[in-house]
């Protein structure tokens, strides 16, 4: 059995296309609808059952595309909306944290860092889907919401954002440094390479970073196996952006996300109010 | 004749706050309602329907309040919201851009420097309004997106915000300083020392800097007499100040704004989807 229909992927904005592109290089033959939901972005400075009821509606917008599974390509949505939207979609649904959570641990790994929105470092998911997978790790947290605004200004490397996640970073590997450190956040991995500078400046020389991307198109993948709902090798795989505000000049910061362009962008019209 | 009824004030968020704290110096004696839209924050980084959208909507809310009047005390829903407000309320209705405008042209100004979020300068809601009060100005504009989120995290002075403004000011003033710089966000009163820091390296050591608040609270204060709606005198003014996200943890942010505690900050329900 092969199954023409779309997966959908939303994200509280455009960091999403970071998971989407994974989703994306692992599943060609996939057709992907993606809404970021940028007339109120972002999420992760905002509370619980806001972020829930933005969720909800987003993902009950994709079920109206037909999609036949949905990810959750937004952190902070993960951690307060994946029951929700599971709920309401009674369709397979897959979130960043748990992936992530899970890809991160591997032989040796003691000490986790993870580095996350206000929200999703409020939320704890990170800690408790850790804990499942693995009794003896130490883990700590650490927000950072500046982090979400540079990498939209595609101001990623230099003085600014370095001297910003030194800030965030001064007091951690305190005790000996991180194992493996969790992008916790979908705009991160844009940042990866200044965190990873200034963790080396701290001493952690051997440490990985892990982006949520790879892992999350992997639960996907075995998820679409286990329900026997995968498209046909032969399909070739359409992609669509749309986006709830206007998408004017949205294309160059698209560009940076999913690392190519993903196509034009189009406008979903919600009723915002 | 009084009138008893209060005055409506809203911004994306707490912004705002900075005029509504000059409205209360100048008004002791009137009731102000502020409501700020915390769940769909920010607005300066949105397209023109949407922050049209979300100002009716929540003037629309302000007026179940019986708002006599209604003060716009966001730039960027002052310069796409404004004309769709003050036909949904059909009561006398205040910009902070016009007021910030007017109050800024005194004798001697010919250079003027006007700092806002994208929406704002995209706009060209300033030199639109300052043009129309005096033809013989060089306006320029600088975007400074980042100043919202440093001022939001409270990190307004030192390295990294002097080291952001330095670069969003790297090429003004080539043809001399400005006269009066203009901060066009209700945010960037926080940033002022820093803003003049920076404006004072590039030899700008005459230049005013100019906040909406004090001219936003005079040009109210003259609409309620021309419109004989003003309080009485005797009347002990109240101060609610309400927000559409979860207001937990908003107090050291409101202070910092209002610079004073305004007040428990209350949770307004609206639909949001």
């Amino acid at each position: 059995v092969t199954d023409a229909r779309p997966i959908g992927v939303f994200d509280s904005g455009i960091g999403g296309l970071t998971v989407l592109r994974e989703i994306r290089a692992l599943l060609p033959e996939e057709h992907l609808v993606y809404i970021g939901d940028t007339a109120r972005v972002p999420y992760g400075t905002k509370g619980p059952e806001t972020v829930r009821t933005y969720s909800v509606n987003i993902a009950r917008t994709l079920m109206q595309h037909g999609c036949k599974a949905i990810v959750i390509a937004c952190n902070t949505a993960s951690a307060y909306g994946r029951e929700a939207v599971a709920h309401l979609v009674q369709r397979p649904t897959i979130d960043v944290i748990d992936p992530l959570a899970s890809g991160a641990i591997q032989p040796g790994v003691r000490r986790v860092l993870v580095l996350g929105t206000r929200g999703t470092v409020a939320s704890q998911a990170y800690p408790m889907a850790l804990a499942r997978k693995h009794a003896g790790l130490t883990v700590e947290q650490r927000a950072c919401p500046l982090f979400v605004p540079l990498a939209e200004e595609g101001w990623t490397q230099g003085v600014v954002p370095e001297e910003i996640a030194r800030t965030y970073l001064a007091d951690v590997c305190v005790d000996g440094p991180p194992d493996a450190v969790l992008l916790g956040c979908t705009h991160y991995p844009l940042l990866e390479s200044t965190i990873r500078h200034v963790l080396t400046e701290r001493g952690a020389v051997h440490t990985t970073i892990h982006h949520a991307g790879v892992y999350t198109a992997r639960t996907l993948a075995a998820e679409l196996r286990l329900n026997d709902i995968a498209a046909s090798p032969a399909q070739q795989g359409k992609t669509r952006v749309l986006v709830t505000d206007d998408p004017g000049g949205l294309d160059a910061v698209a560009r940076r996300f999913f690392g190519a362009s993903p196509g034009p962008i189009e406008h979903i019209t919600l009723d915002l109010g």
